[in-house]
């Protein structure tokens, strides 16, 4: 029974000592910080603990009800050793190496960045100690959250280590701690732990750059053909579309040019496969790197899309827009001219309205897709029609869409400003690409051959075969 | 230590052997796609792999590293055998059986269809071999998947098998592979893992047929009482109505439908319990059926408000839109006639859209509980508090949306085009009977007699419990 | 091999006995309807189950299959025993506790109340019958759940338990069952285990009253100004804005209101800090609940940002609003004025809406990383640096937005109606405080001191240094 439970619950009568187990002893190698945190929450959860010093005569405020002991004393009260020392300072721990023979180490350590050392913490503990069963833990969580319990992002223990019992052992500290554990394997798997509390987005870096790079350039290009042409060429001062006018035609474009970008590399590799005639050789590098960040790339760009949605949706509150919508009525009730209502126009604008609207709800399902306990949900069939069936129908209505907002404008010479091309159009390009690409892949002779190279038959040259049979 | 880590670190001095284990040896047989993708993953993470072959001094390039034998020798030289063969094949493992005695065998197998065989593949193993513990494994990842390892809806291994300690080892496996490992039961389970990867959404397509007829048919009741009427009766082309107007009409129509079809079979399974006195009667099949996919039914009809709102807030940049509201604007400026302010429209068309607006976020509030890290969140009694509660707001907010938006339309005859209703009345029949059967079930005296035929009591006639002593 | 696959599957050879165990044979105290419905599931399941009853000869129906015997004849025949009996009745159990040694005893037991009784009812079973292993498990789900399986939020079975056998025996049966079992550690979990089926979002009550509290507050503040001063004032009667326009004023300033008290707990967190020298006191107890609330104050926030971007979008289809602006048009081609375009104005509106849908884009980024299957994706790094980081960039730009939207309005006498302050401004009290403690906190010399302060260095003052190794 742990001391939680009995000062909340008044027991009135003496509990049998049979089932009331006498509260385990942890140890713990540090009084730092880190130490104290833990302590502290391990005495809440019902442990005793003990603390491992090396003056433990004078070794600052501990949790009270915790003793102090030298690091020999220490090990051998408890079986299970929290290692909560900098790993700069681990070398003296190879001297303790007869008590710590059989004990549980766990290593909580990170490091203050990547690769500062030629082998993980957890794995020089070992090679340090062979005797003992390291196991790598806690180490992914925040010290707020070893102090006070699981919360958001802090629910989840990742452990790894070489020894299933010390990895038993540590599973149920956490799951008493209130935390779930997750077995990552074996010790080789701490590098991956002790990396994973510094990464901060590492996939999103390569999409964020590029957004920002096409976001800049292309309202760089707006502002230029829309605000300075205005300026120059007709001395009007325009600048206010710079808030809304002009980054609600930049997002469409960035966002559109992303979505492709989604779905180009899956193009390029397939045309890689039919040219290699198997799918056995790796892609390049830098495909490699392309395909895995095909998600970031769509998030983003239904990010960019939902900007543009509520940018469009704003439109008719705007007071430029109410201003030059009244001018224009008053103009015409001054002229008494009524301009002829045009079927085409409406056909054309609700057309192009439906496309986005659609497209954008299509997109939505894609973004909901890819939320992590949707995806586990859905066996990779399921997903895989998701993001490949719906993405190229999101593609297309998209691209439609633009190319409806285009509709004849490419013919009116007002359009080409200082002879550049109109923004919607260069974002068209590459849309434009994918779409004939993928088309040509579902011709059904390259079909065909694809779907035998993707079941693993290859296409072998004769003096190929010979220097394969050399190979293997 | 795994041959990945010592590729990425340099380790500067030797090791000490006792803390590095030797990589383990696993065994595959089959040389076929999957055996070769698999091979080269089991590489990558460090286990050593060896091939089982019919032919193993011409099965055709397997990954760099690997050993190829023939099958009883591979199984010999390891406990832990995955079978990458066909079903088909599968027979010839019978005369196996001696060398497999003892050994864990993964069935990774899938068939082309369901049910195209009386048992499953891994039942069937089991029955060649009784004397190896089968567990059934990885069949739910893609070849993609189990080649470069986890991605989105490739990171859990369903497995089943009767041994604890052979799910063990394959648990082990699959977690050193980057996977997380979900165990599934005793082996009988593998049929149902066998047809996972085949399916397709499958409680989705009932809701989606409906869906889809739904739309379809009041899509053309409203292009003809709309645009073919407008031709025919006043000789307007209106045709442009079709892409925005119209499936602005539909797509509320068939959410609300959808809405209250989610909570009509609960009321039917309500007064059916009433009726029988009893909770232990199972229910038909079509309404098991039915109840079956009401969260499929919610979410889509959720999708078509979402569409529904998207439509009706571009309603004031429609070009047709602001070609109407000018004219009107001019007429009046002409007639120098001003229109009188009219309060009770402002409160009608205001309640209107407020009631539209709170419907819809509470709507959403409902698809955001029902995802499933969520859901899995809640308590049961937080779920249906939400999921019933909740959900009868949103119908009664989404109806009375509905009442506002026809307001006294029922007393205008010309409203009735060719004698039919208009398409919004249509909609209201189904939720109406639905919130109208709830109240009933919410009357003190029935509701109590509900509340104990829930709790387990039941309603007996004499003749009846006769009977029942007789069965029991 | 079980029952069910045995129906499904037409197995044509007669299956060898030691590849199909004999089903296992369970054991229920209690023929109430928990019983029943648990029983029916364990016999579709596979299992075979034996009742044990008071009166085994008359206690009504029960599922076709199983059999009924007294208590301490039911107890032997099988090593696991479901308890779906009252506490109010556990007492008789000590009687039986010879019988019961060494069986697993499943307590599925609920109070209909919290804390009704001193401990909790699986720590009761166990002193009742110390010789058992009693594991407190499936009380989470509901009564629907157990007889018809998993569904949304009835998928995972919690349990705990002092014996990790008694546990693993319990996880396989609910693993049959379709459940996932999660151990949540010793019998000393048990409390909180019954605790939860109990609950309807605790932790959801204070930011709920707060936001009507708010709510109410400043809505009967805006009638009060606008539509009774209106009325009183000048006669007219503009009630009708208290369905659309005054919502749309309460809803962001509650917004703005309440995530900014999402970030004051946390500023005043660390003045605390600050002015105590240490983080190893206890903030007060209103400081602790108050921070435990943040997420929940954040998320009804966001869905009161929400709903006023619902209510701002659709203005422009407002009847009241499109009379205004016609009659506004017709006024001004009537007097044939054509009013000046005023730049200023349209930087300064299109800024203002720019800054709120920039805000509500990245409020909208938090909400979607506060999901659990995102959140528990991200590092704590990468949390903390979207909740913290991001967090303050939604704050500033939605009060910046605010204060856009103010402008020049309190230079005007004419918005201080009745001597009162204008909404919007009371709204901007609490975000400016916390913006301006915030930046107080980034001084250099004050950051400093607190991250040393965060890493665990106390502040000592020499009277206080002497009482500290007193204690220690």
């Amino acid at each position: 029974m742990s001391k939680e439970v009995k000062s909340e619950s008044v027991s009135l009568c003496p509990l049998d000592t049979a089932a009331a187990p006498v509260p385990e002893l942890l140890c713990i190698f540090g009084t730092g910080d880190l130490g104290r945190s833990l302590g502290q929450r391990l005495l809440q959860s019902g442990y005793r603990v003990v603390y491992g010093s090396r003056r433990p005569h004078s070794c600052g405020p501990l949790p009270q009800g915790t003793q102090v002991m030298s690091h020999a004393a220490a090990a051998q009260s408890a079986s299970l050793v929290f290692i909560c020392i900098h790993r700069e300072h681990y070398d003296f721990l190879e001297t303790l190496a007869p008590q710590l023979k059989g004990k549980v180490l766990v290593d909580v350590s990170n490091n203050l960045k990547k690769n500062l050392y030629p082998e993980a913490n957890a794995e020089y503990l070992q090679r340090l100690v062979p005797g003992a069963h390291v196991v790598k833990a806690f180490n992914t969580l925040s010290a707020w959250a070893l102090q006070n319990g699981p919360s958001d992002a802090n629910r989840q223990v990742y452990l790894c280590g070489n020894s299933a019992d010390a990895k038993q052992a540590v599973t149920e500290t956490a799951t008493k701690l209130g935390f779930t554990a997750l077995d990552r394997g074996s010790l080789s798997a701490a590098r991956e732990l002790e990396d994973f509390p510094l990464q901060l987005f590492p996939e999103w870096r390569l999409p964020l750059r590029l957004a920002l790079g096409l976001n800049i350039t292309f309202y760089v290009y707006v502002v230029v053909r829309d605000v300075v042409y205005g300026y120059v060429d007709q001395g009007k001062d325009i600048s206010f579309r710079m808030m809304v006018s002009l980054p609600n035609k930049v997002f469409p474009i960035v966002s559109l040019i992303m979505l492709s970008l989604c779905y180009l590399p899956g193009v390029i590799a397939a045309f890689l496969q039919l040219y290699r005639g198997t799918k056995y050789k790796r892609f390049p590098d830098w495909l490699d790197r392309w395909m895995l960040c095909r998600k970031q790339l769509g998030l983003l760009a239904l990010g960019f899309a939902s900007l543009h949605v509520l940018y469009t949706l704003i439109i008719p509150i705007r007071y430029y827009v109410r201003f030059r919508i009244a001018a224009n009525t008053v103009s015409e009730a001054k002229l008494n001219k009524t301009s002829e209502f045009d079927t085409t126009m409406a056909w054309r604008t609700d057309s192009y309205y439906a496309m986005g609207i659609l497209g954008y709800g299509v997109y939505l399902l894609l973004g909901i897709t890819s939320l992590p306990s949707v995806s586990n949900a859905l066996s990779w069939r399921e997903f895989s029609f998701i993001q490949s069936k719906l993405g190229y129908l999101t593609l297309f209505l998209c691209t439609f869409h633009t190319y409806l907002y285009g509709w004849n404008k490419f013919l009116n010479p007002s359009y080409y400003k200082w002879y550049t091309l109109p923004a919607y159009m260069l974002s068209l390009v590459l849309p434009s690409v994918v779409m004939v690409l993928r088309l040509l892949l579902l011709l059904p002779c390259v079909d065909r051959t694809l779907t035998r190279i993707r079941q693993g038959w290859e296409r072998t040259d004769p003096e190929d075969d010979s220097k394969k049979s050399l190979l293997t």
